[in-house]
């Protein structure tokens, strides 16, 4: 199956110069979306993960799927003030200034193996701070899983030393 | 299974006199995630939908993996500004003021049996705006599944006339 087609390329989004990878489209036909995550489900199998993490609110369409398919758990990582319970923080740099990503602090068990779910690699930095936080509780990244990869913006240099995999280049 | 159990009862969040019902502890069981899962997918089976739609971010937790077990699609309804797309709108109360929901205009097709998910029924305003912009596309309700409703808040009161499935009553 070409997943490919059901990419919208959307031009100048968010701004001039940006040929946006819009993937409701491809969630929108459910053969796709289903036949999407089954090849992450496969990889998740093959590092054996234990539970899935995911970055709001993208990470949840990718990673949630995937989670109920192999029966573990999903453990959201979110912007700050939206967790209710005692969590810990990362920074992460953007364009201009920094933001902040947080995770419940008994989110993930100490030795977990743990599979990173998001839509998309850019330059990796959204996912950088969440391996920071699996990290700081002791979770042992076992994968970083994406549906696109951009790349000519070379997120993989960031993510140096871990396994990373994409279904769709551009 | 005895899913309330999985639910943390957060005191005074996000304000005081408020018990927050937070659901990360029950996604983090990969058994009680299933579990509710697939009560939303038998509910789903019996209203014949044909695609869900869920509001950002906890609508997308419970309603990605009910449409992958489905092979169906999964259209998201956004704040306005982050579907990169045309987008239709739709406004709803809050305590001060207003919000918007937006949804691109070619999500669902006329005529189309819609399931609406999210993770819990309050004074129904989101869910609200949500048939609005699904019914604006020419889709039909045929039900709005959620893991907790909040009795006390009456929320079905504004979903008069459409089929609700909630698993935990508050």
């Amino acid at each position: 199956m070409d997943l490919k087609q059901y990419v919208t390329i959307v031009e100048d989004w968010p701004k001039p110069g940006i040929r946006f990878k819009d993937i409701t489209s491809l969630m929108d036909n459910g053969t796709a979306y289903k036949y999407a995550t089954d090849q992450i489900v496969e990889y998740a199998k093959t590092v054996n993960a234990e539970i899935i993490v995911g970055p709001e609110a993208r990470g949840f369409i990718i990673g949630c799927p995937v989670a109920y398919a192999l029966e573990i758990g999903f453990a959201p990582v979110r912007k700050e003030g939206k967790l209710p319970r005692e969590v810990i923080r990362a920074e992460y740099g953007l364009e201009y200034g920094k933001d902040v990503l947080t995770m419940h602090k008994d989110a993930i068990k100490p030795g977990q193996r743990v599979l990173i779910t998001d839509d998309l690699l850019a330059t990796g930095g959204t996912i950088g701070a969440t391996i920071n936080l699996v990290e700081q509780l002791g979770g042992v990244v076992v994968g970083c899983a994406f549906l696109i990869e951009l790349t000519y913006l070379d997120g993989r240099k960031n993510l140096d030393g871990y396994d990373v995999n994409t279904l769709l280049k551009y």
